[in-house]
């Protein structure tokens, strides 16, 4: 099952919008088979495991991250291949999370009299597709906040120099989260004072998630390099408010305006929007202001924290997290600290929610 | 020598203003004595090491973190005593950095014909001794900034509220952390926002630490904690422009006044001034505007972290550090991780300039 999870990690961020599955086939003692469920409408990890093993499928046990589907999408039922092939054994770390899904699979392959076991080392497997699991739960987007900053948690000195507080393993770290998310969201400040591109530059074959900007008014520059540069799509979230001449200019291609009816924008409303556009997980770039929106609204999965050990100092200097805050200690938004890591000089740290 | 050094670190913080010794002698393989240096004016760790071994000190191994004294201070020169119990071989960690004693020792020894190795775990006895060091060749405190902070580097919350945003586990790492300095400082605004008694609380035989206030204009309440409470010295840092009747009625007894020539008090000539009166490691609880003010004049030497995993947000909200702080990143100060520990749900990060 560790060698299914491994598996199944390998693919995070490029199954959209199915979660990563990782399966290995054992008989005998030995590996006969391994697969992983590698893009949306293709074979699913039960599949290329079976396949592998072939006759030797038999009498085998499959160990699979995920519960076998039961239901005829854009491949045929994994359950009934499974019984087809004669396997005396399945082992699952998760039950499925999708209604149409969830136990179906389990009851049918037991009704042909194969043994079923559930849960072993279901939390490491459920961390797999956490994105996955909590957007289906509850219909928004799982959403990480990235943090860059000092010791004493300053993401720009006074004058405003925030290129770069951190190093460059924390930075190249930083690009393989983009990766794994299915969207990466700043505010409309972020883009003016940057003028970032917004993609991921890790190596030519990169999946480049959907750029999403908060311009209420939309204020953007027309020639801001998220829309001059076609690499990837952008989404630009406005209110009600704003120039519709420069809005039919701006969309079309790789360019889309969602218009809410609220100002400013709630954050609630724009992420089920999201969600009902098939984004299941969002990477919250910042800056300030946008990180204090998301906290006010209490919708931040988790945090990645990359500290860099230097002091920078300054009342004035700009925080991880702006906007208003929370008065009280008591409405503080409390994470639990789920890994720790030294990258270079700097640290990482992810907390996160648990939901 | 690992065990010499795990012997010198149990008496940190109580030997002042001498540095924290510990020797072990081993004869035919067996350790046959142990000592540590307890106690200014009492006796080294070679004293007791070398009188638990009695007889078999002969012909042994004395394994001591810190180079023998040569000289007569309040005891007799410890490396006359090893050379008159006849021991074969001395291995020491660190050559003294105290200039009536660097070398003297050693080269008084191998002229008696006694083997003498140095540098071995240097580095680790060296940590044990880094105030005491860094003092003695700096003329000034090795100075050590606490932060308590939440994940996104708040102190406290927009409305003020900061007890406590870090557990139980750090809050009592944080009070061994007190112990382990000769002196403890606070800004007058601390004094007057949380009136703290600024006292050990860890166990009845604590050693209570100086309590150091800095209060350009004595603004201090004469009913504040630190001054009724005589469980420890309190020094209060004033500038030239104050009360002198007030002066008069506080000082005395617990209290003393240290009046600066300068207005905002000189960070560098205060640390001069504290060096001058004995103290080697000043441990600065704040608040912001002290940090900054230690940031500013470069006086961080360390910087104990305890992060809680909670999100306050506000661009209100008090940082860690404030003050001016670095307007270029070049300016910042740069700090190496050196340790980092989760304490039940908060995390520990030390890190130090490594001078």
């Amino acid at each position: 099952m560790r060698l299914a999870i491994h598996l199944a990690e390998t693919t995070r961020g490029q199954t959209h919008p199915n979660p990563a599955v990782g399966a290995v086939v054992v008989s005998h003692g030995r590996v006969v088979g391994l697969g992983v469920h590698l893009k949306a409408g293709e074979a699913h990890a039960e599949v290329h495991a079976l396949r592998m093993a072939g006759e030797r499928a038999a009498g085998a046990t499959i160990y699979v991250t995920l519960e076998p589907c039961a239901h005829t999408g854009r491949t045929p039922p994994c359950a009934d291949l499974i019984i087809q092939k004669k396997l005396k054994r399945v082992v699952v770390a998760s039950t499925d999370s999708n209604p149409l899904v969830a136990g179906k699979g389990i009851a049918r392959m037991r009704a042909a009299g194969i043994t079923v076991d559930t849960g072993l080392m279901r939390k490491e497997a459920d961390a797999v597709n956490r994105f996955f699991f909590h957007a289906i739960r509850h219909h928004s987007p799982y959403v990480t906040l990235k943090i860059a900053c000092s010791l004493d948690g300053k993401t720009a000195t006074t004058a405003g120099e925030s290129q770069w507080i951190t190093g460059e393993a924390a930075r190249r770290d930083g690009q393989k989260l983009r990766e794994k998310h299915d969207a990466i969201l700043v505010g409309i400040g972020t883009v003016a004072a940057d003028n970032p591109r917004l993609t991921v530059r890790a190596h030519t074959e990169a999946r480049q998630p959907i750029r999403i900007v908060l311009d209420t008014h939309l204020r953007i520059d027309e020639h801001a390099l998220v829309l001059t540069d076609r690499s990837a799509p952008t989404w630009l979230i406005t209110g009600n408010n704003f120039d519709r001449e420069k809005a039919a200019r701006i969309s079309g291609g790789h360019v889309r305006i969602f218009n809410l009816s609220q100002e400013p924008i709630a954050i609630r409303e724009m992420l089920a929007a999201l969600w009902e556009n098939g984004i299941t997980s969002v990477l919250v770039e910042g800056g300030a202001t946008v990180h204090g929106s998301f906290l006010e609204a209490r919708a931040v999965n988790e945090v990645v924290a990359y500290v860099a050990p230097k002091l920078i100092g300054g009342i004035d200097a700009l925080p991880a997290i702006g906007g208003k805050g929370m008065a009280q200690l008591a409405d503080s938004v409390q994470l639990t600290i789920e890994h720790i890591e030294q990258m270079d000089d700097d640290l990482k740290i992810v907390a996160s929610r648990g939901d």
